[in-house]
């Protein structure tokens, strides 16, 4: 089963826009940023960081020190990743042009044994490979491999395959030959070299992402031994707080996802790849059970995971709270990574129903609509004056922030936006696999071609049109959320093969098949485990989670409860509304305020209607409460 | 109006039993942690600690460094305070011994010019007065003072006092005199030193006091001056934090109650003592204006105060989480020294009201029923498995450990509860307050004895036999949760003149005045203002709030709901139960488990019943949930 390529596919519909914003305004305004060319916005210093190392190496004088965090190299593959996606689905000379450049100058910054890092080129060029707790080269490295394989795929051109290639050889050097031991502090490398393998058939990589997954957490003590020899550090991290980068064990005994989140879905995706290609069933049976970790016990309906700010981190089960969440977009991106590996070991709805979830919600949410700012963290609740401000919640912003000085979350957004194709199709020599729904044209590898037409996530239809196919299935997923649902084969329902959440359809040249999902607004309930929100009810539709602001509801939602015994209705389709959307009313009770802070009266309640929005689209119009998990009346 | 002597009044009942507990656990047993006798308990160094400055002063050489806390000094302080207290309920020659020899030791620690703190005594003499903002030599002192002023009180001896009116004048020589400036970072003094006052009539002790109050605020950027000039510290605290430490404008001005809260009410209360001296109008109203930030937007039911760990602190109006809470006990300690405080400036039954809701509930929780381990945190809600466990309840036990080394709370609430008279009772010239309700025998200055009958806080009528009094009125406070009551002057009921919650009755010897008060427990509900809270109830009777434990509910309080349409029913007290209790009833319906994380099913319910105990009895009978705010059915 292979990944395919995602030049074979040019969506329409709600992702092309999303994809035409990434295209349109991030990429950009994050090029802008890289070469400090943004008035008033932070410095970042990427860029001339790439300059600099290149004049170091060619012995002329640079124009300054490093700039930045440790790993702000990784800006710039991001953003030539992001590029790549967005060149495949829109072609343009000028972008072209400019990524070109880019790499160019990163390639002048590659030393001669293949290392690749500005931090430790401009200057302290002997602390290289002396810190892997905390210095980023393999995480930098992961990411400009990743950005390497893209940007061939989308334009062909190797030069910054080659560079990667080379830095592949500078790391096996240092790990498989020379056996100096250990492995990244944040996982990304494992990953990465998977694509590298996947795109270039290089056993090196394969190799060396065989050799960090088994090396991690074997010896526990490795990042102590390795603080105890130098004597500087980036941040001051606790080398013996194994757990937070997910070392405290070896990867196939782990069974709970602990630590920083993002270097947690990073790792289990790459572990994930990796049994995907070895047939490992021991590294597979560690990534179900870790899967089942976060999405049983430890994820937000959003698809949002890492619950508390201290260490962007994993908490314990059912500790989600609204208010003080963390939920960093980059870990609700990597858990769709996470998925997608999965998805690659097997075929189970399950998956892409958590993939899904966590794009529609937890990641889209991150970006205001006009991708102009964006979201660290996404909060279930916001409540000004307490949100961004109390100390417990200084991290919960009720609006979104330009730029950050680690600036993570916007480029990676964009990268998975621009790719949505590589998440919503699969496919092996018999079988198309639509994991997402997504209007537009695709090819696999395979020869099948077809169009996807739908408004999904507004509209519940989804139609293929099979352009090309002789003998092939189409396996659609059927959502696990739609209570119902038709499949019809030019124009007849069908009775269809499903199993573990897709329909199976023989298909040939010319079929249609419609599957028509149930659009019905639905409330959502929580396990009783979580005590944040016992008594609560949320509201879904399709793969939308839903959130109310003060905006729609007299600025007041907190003092609202929903009636769940009355139905919800859903508004026409706005498209003057937040970027387009569709509102759902649900009957609710309002209480009067009092002015104690606490009464032995009962409160006065009046009926009202409660509406709500896309939790997606909130924070659009200006701060005001937010509230996901709504009272039940 | 002055506070009566704590020597005037013995109590029976339900305090009487507290203080007995006091005497014959928690005093003994600190007085073997401040002597490192107690064998596993983490080591002190109190006395040790004075030992060793009295032998440097002598120029001998001392057994050891310095040890502890830079405030380690204050816990022999608060030991020999509460033992004073104890002794003047309980006559005890041992105990008085034990604490003659401490004093002893502690006035051979006293430097000639009268300063007195061990850190800055057995080494780094030049550090003395060199940081204000963390060395914590003020608070000791204060601290000392208020030891030596209880003692003298219970035992007529004056070692310690005159100990300390030398200190007042090393003090009155550095701020006063030489005009150094500044004021302690931890408030505490400025209330000690009006004790000081009012037991010496020693104006050096009002003028400092006055002193340290104006100072406060006056120069924003006094710590961070007085850092600059110095190379050390002791926690690095952020002098620019001046929020934090109650420095951020003069105390005139301040209107919110922020900061660390014990530093907070500490301040409060010495700004309230002054303004009762000195008639200061305008500092009375800015102690009005806190008042009213703490207590009608900043304080949890149970009278907990500082809601976030972040610095022990409060945070902002209406965020009170019951989870992620701080609510140190001795914040609420503060908040009762700030009430009755108040009550010098103005005879008002909220401050009363306030006083014992944070007594029954705030205060008294942090001990164990068996006064050997303590609460620092005192959670509204705790769940095994994340409270205490994951990094944002870290902080929030399940349990009471046995000491802390930060063993503030426990002697704290140990001279609390032994003084709880000078709290219950105050007069003046013509009439006799009774701010709280205890069981026992009292006489005033002004000449009326008297003795109160009462089972009170689990039986509602309180009996006040005048055993002498001529021309005097007693006014007896209405607590406002009782939402009717009758008072009878020997068996009468009487039409009695009623102002701002309390009942004037003229009474002359003899006479008898029983005050009946409603017992029936009620649901409270909580200001849709507080985002925490919203759908949520609680359950009181009297002043005792009521928390639903594990234990009495099939292990799991989370999944209960409670039906605030039918009525809570009260069991016979059970002398068996907790040290002696009540329970309450309430109709409930508990939410059936299902196995995924979120559901689209409306989850199934059952009826049932919901059993609460008083929230002071909490996390005695081993660790399981707990939970006083409900969700409503």
């Amino acid at each position: 089963m292979n990944q395919i390529k995602e030049t074979a596919y040019k969506s329409g519909g709600f992702i092309g826009k999303y994809q035409r914003l990434i295209k349109d305004e991030v990429i950009p305004f994050q090029y802008k940023v890289l070469r400090d060319e943004v008035e008033g916005a932070e410095k970042s210093g990427v860029v001339e960081n790439f300059i600099n190392a290149g004049m170091v190496l060619r012995g002329e004088k640079p124009y300054g020190d490093f700039y930045g965090m440790v790993f702000q190299d990784s800006d710039a593959a991001k953003w030539i990743e992001a590029a790549a996606y967005s060149l495949a689905n829109f072609p343009d000379s000028e972008l072209e042009e400019k990524a070109d450049n880019l790499i160019d100058v990163i390639a002048a910054a590659q030393d001669e044994d293949g290392y690749l890092n500005t931090r430790f080129t401009i200057s302290d060029k002997e602390k290289r490979w002396t810190n892997l707790l905390e210095a980023h080269e393999l995480y930098c490295a992961g990411h400009m491999m990743e950005a390497a394989c893209a940007y061939y795929e989308a334009t062909g051109k190797d030069k910054l395959l080659k560079v990667m290639l080379k830095n592949t050889d500078c790391i096996y050097k240092r790990f498989i030959e020379e056996k100096n031991g250990g492995c990244s502090g944040h996982p990304e490398v494992e990953l990465a070299l998977m694509k590298m393998y996947h795109l270039t058939g290089e056993n090196k990589c394969l190799e060396l992402a065989q050799y960090f997954i088994d090396e991690r957490g074997k010896d526990p003590d490795f990042f102590k031994n390795e603080a105890a020899k130098r004597n500087w550090t980036v941040w001051g991290n606790n080398a013996s707080d194994t757990a937070y980068m997910q070392c405290h064990m070896p990867v196939r005994e782990q069974s709970t996802a602990v630590g920083h989140a993002v270097r947690a879905v990073y790792l289990y995706t790459g572990m994930a790849e990796l049994s995907a290609k070895t047939g490992d069933k021991e590294l597979l049976e560690a990534c179900k059970t870790l899967w089942d970790s976060i999405t049983k016990r430890q994820m937000y309906v959003t698809g949002g995971i890492g619950s508390t700010v201290i260490g962007e981190a994993f908490s314990v089960d059912y500790d989600l709270p609204s208010d003080t969440v963390y939920a960093e977009t980059c870990a609700a991106i990597g858990l769709i990574f996470f998925g997608s590996a999965m998805l690659k070991n097997e075929i189970d709805g399950k998956y892409g129903d958590i993939c899904e979830r966590a794009f529609y919600n937890g990641v889209l949410a991150g970006m205001a609509l006009d991708g102009k700012s964006f979201f660290y963290v996404n909060p279930l609740e916001v409540i000004p004056n307490i949100s961004g401000k109390s100390p417990n919640y200084r991290h919960d912003l009720t609006q979104r922030p330009k730029w950050y000085a680690c600036a993570c979350c916007p480029p990676n957004l964009a990268r998975l936006v621009s790719s949505f194709g590589k998440y919503a199709y699969g496919e092996n020599a018999d079988t198309v696999y639509c994991h997402m729904f997504a209007d537009g044209e695709v090819t696999f590898e395979n020869g099948v071609e077809m169009t996807c037409e739908t408004n999904y996530p507004y509209d519940f239809t989804v139609s293929y049109k099979v352009k090309k196919a002789e003998g092939k299935t189409l396996a659609v997923r059927i959502p696990g959320w739609s209570k119902k649902y038709e499949l019809l084969l030019n124009g007849k329902i069908l009775g269809t093969r499903v199993e573990k959440g897709y329909a199976y359809i023989e298909v040939t040249s010319g079929d249609e098949v419609k599957l028509i999902l149930d659009g019905t607004p639905r409330f959502v309930y929580p396990s009783s485990k979580i005590h944040s929100l016992t008594g609560s009810v949320a509201v879904m539709r399709g793969p939308l989670v839903y959130c109310f602001e003060g905006k729609d509801n007299e600025d007041d939602v907190i003092s609202l409860s929903l009636k769940t015994g009355e139905g919800l209705s859903v508004s026409e389709f706005d498209s003057d509304l937040l970027g387009g959307t569709v509102t759902v009313t649900a009957s609710a009770v309002r209480q009067t305020a009092f002015e104690e802070l606490y009464s032995d009266e009962e409160p006065q309640t009046c009926e009202c209607k409660a509406v709500a929005v896309p939790y997606y689209v909130w924070g659009n119009r200006g701060e005001g409460q937010m509230r996901v998990w709504m009272d039940k009346a």
